[in-house]
């Protein structure tokens, strides 16, 4: 199996799966007081650390969650009142979240991106410029078209209006630069499965001066701000996961986007008329993620014999699975619907090859030229 | 070590940790399209049909979460409006949800337990008499006393005024029979780890016909229900441990009942001047929790030097640790605040044995009283 869809979920990395199974002993519950809670808790403490030193965070800032879906629906949960801004390629937990709180009645702005993806700042200062707004969220990268978003800039803009400011990292961690506290970051969001770590944990980060609101209630866990049983094995593997990102560096980022670019090429060298909805600088997209749409082909139709093959790729976000629509992010970028139907997202991750991709190009202009002159019939 | 903490968490099963190191292909997003994705949704289906046949559901009455108490939070959220009745020995995450609700203007009504620790039906009646409620959320068995909760008649009572109804049945699951469909329950929250799964995952039975209201938004998960990426191996460990369950049927539930009888026996043999917190009736009872209080001696000591010895007991919830203070379980009974404080909940599981309980008895009475001796001296 070619597994080319690592924005939707990443295997646990190898020597993490080996590590969490000798970890037999942490199955306490952290909040007992016992040995077998002390060891749970002492797990939790060192991941917590872990997971802190990877965004410049303290660790008591450090909440862990179910994920990124939980940290995003609580941060939301946040502000009683006052406008809320977010982009409108944002993952469907915050624009969910959001149409949620409109029906509510709460104000909310989705504001427009331009044609690489990359939310429009004039429009979102003009926002910001008339008022009210209490809560400004924009993800740090889009998990669909790879658009590293202008995150700091956005910050220091809510900053300068008075508003608070939280960035969904899930797609970033490990292949953008957060530093929360020197960029100045009220809240964060990240999960572990998109990073090697096993799933079922993620985590949010709350400045220690910005406020808070519980969205979990129930038991005195996370000082009090995230009822639940800690999910110790997932927290412990959340931990080691950052450990290996931080080890990792930069230099897996450099041969994700070599790997992204020679397929990029090899597409463009075999098939026609396709289109990249992804920026096409590194500074501007994750590395390891390329946007491609094929018109006159159908992306469903893609992914099927790209799967009958043994590769996994994906139309869009896994989230949106089961909609008949076209993505709402490459519609924002103004990609017309045709384009953005015969779309597909190859997410490369950290045991992808060379060998790989060289199959993929081998397949692939078959794959589309089959479902061109399919479609064409259609017609 | 000695773990009679079972209440506050089970270790993994020996035979499902070793299913989940070896279902490594099952990484995969469950909602993405391709193979990696469809193996793990077949594992999530099977895990769904496992929990629905545990509680006598179907299967798409079954919500995977990330543990009881989201499925608390998640029910308590269900109505949109009319006052919501508990019994005031509800676990913290219906009672701390409920504290919430109503700084926000909703009525909430907690109801009187007796000295056993069993809901007065008479009250809670009554309040349901008064009319306008639209939620009764009544445990099926209390994780501090193990007294099991009369759930089938408040259900009864429940439909009989119009309301809704809930059981939070996560320390019941594997002890007390529920058929939720012959029951008539319109929800069941339950968690994983409280019966050999592993932490993190949880489920939530909403009835066919029953109302509700999402809680966790975002991505179509669970038919649109409840957003987030799947925690697949928690949710399969869910399903083995449901079918761990099944197989093990009452038998275990008798060998537990003699166990925590040879050990309250033991206790009133070697020390004087105690008093059991717990129904002294299997009916009422759940087989493996033994709440004793020995004033005189404060609870938190007693763990203490219990520890010292290698033995796991804990003082109440651990949602509750780092309260200083006495259990509003305990003092809902009319138990008195010094033998609240110096109460000790031994929580039998699987895999306890006559040998630990004995060693438990033979430590147990020079702790007593050594801790006593001394908070004599103290006055």
């Amino acid at each position: 199996m070619i597994y080319l869809d690592n924005n939707a979920t990443t295997m646990v990395a190898p020597e993490i799966k080996k590590q969490l199974y000798e970890a037999c002993d942490i199955w306490g519950n952290a909040s007992s007081m016992h040995e077998s809670g002390r060891l749970a808790n002492k797990a939790i403490t060192e991941a917590r650390n872990s997971v802190a030193s990877l965004i410049g965070a303290n660790s008591d800032e450090i909440m862990f969650t179910s994920g990124a879906t939980e940290a995003n629906n609580t941060v939301l949960n946040i502000p009683e009142g006052g406008r809320i801004l977010v982009s409108k390629v944002e993952h469907p937990s915050i624009i969910e979240t959001c149409k949620f709180l409109l029906s509510k009645g709460r104000e909310v702005e989705f504001i427009d991106v331009d044609s690489s993806g990359i939310i429009r700042l004039d429009e979102y200062e003009k926002q910001l410029k008339k008022g009210g707004v209490s809560l400004c969220s924009v993800m740090a990268a889009n998990n669909e078209s790879g658009a590293i978003q202008p995150f700091k800039e956005a910050c220091a803009l809510a900053h300068k209006y008075g508003s608070l400011f939280h960035t969904d990292a899930t797609q970033a961690i490990g292949k953008v630069d957060i530093d929360v506290h020197k960029d100045n970051i009220d809240y964060l969001s990240l999960s572990g499965h998109k990073f090697y770590a096993p799933k079922g944990c993620g985590a949010l980060y709350i400045n220690s001066s910005s406020p808070f609101n519980t969205f979990m209630h129930g038991g005195h866990q996370e000082q009090g701000k995230r009822a639940g049983t800690y999910n110790t094995t997932a927290i412990y593997g959340l931990g080691l996961a950052a450990d290996l990102v931080m080890k990792e560096g930069s230099e897996e980022r450099e041969r994700l986007w070599s790997l992204r670019e020679y397929l990029r090429e090899g597409i463009e060298k075999t098939i026609d008329d396709i289109s990249i909805n992804s920026p096409q600088d590194m500074k501007q997209c994750l590395p390891g993620t390329l946007n491609v749409s094929f018109p006159g082909a159908e992306g469903e139709s893609i992914l099927l014999l790209l799967d009958n093959k043994g590769i996994c790729v994906s139309t869009g976000s896994a989230c949106a699975t089961g909609s008949l629509e076209p993505s709402y992010v490459l519609l924002a970028q103004g990609i017309p619907v045709e384009s953005a139907h015969g779309s597909i997202r190859f997410s490369l991750g950290r045991y992808n090859t060379k060998e790989e991709i060289d199959y993929v190009i081998e397949v692939l202009p078959s794959i589309i030229s089959r479902l061109r002159a399919w479609s064409t019939r259609k017609k």
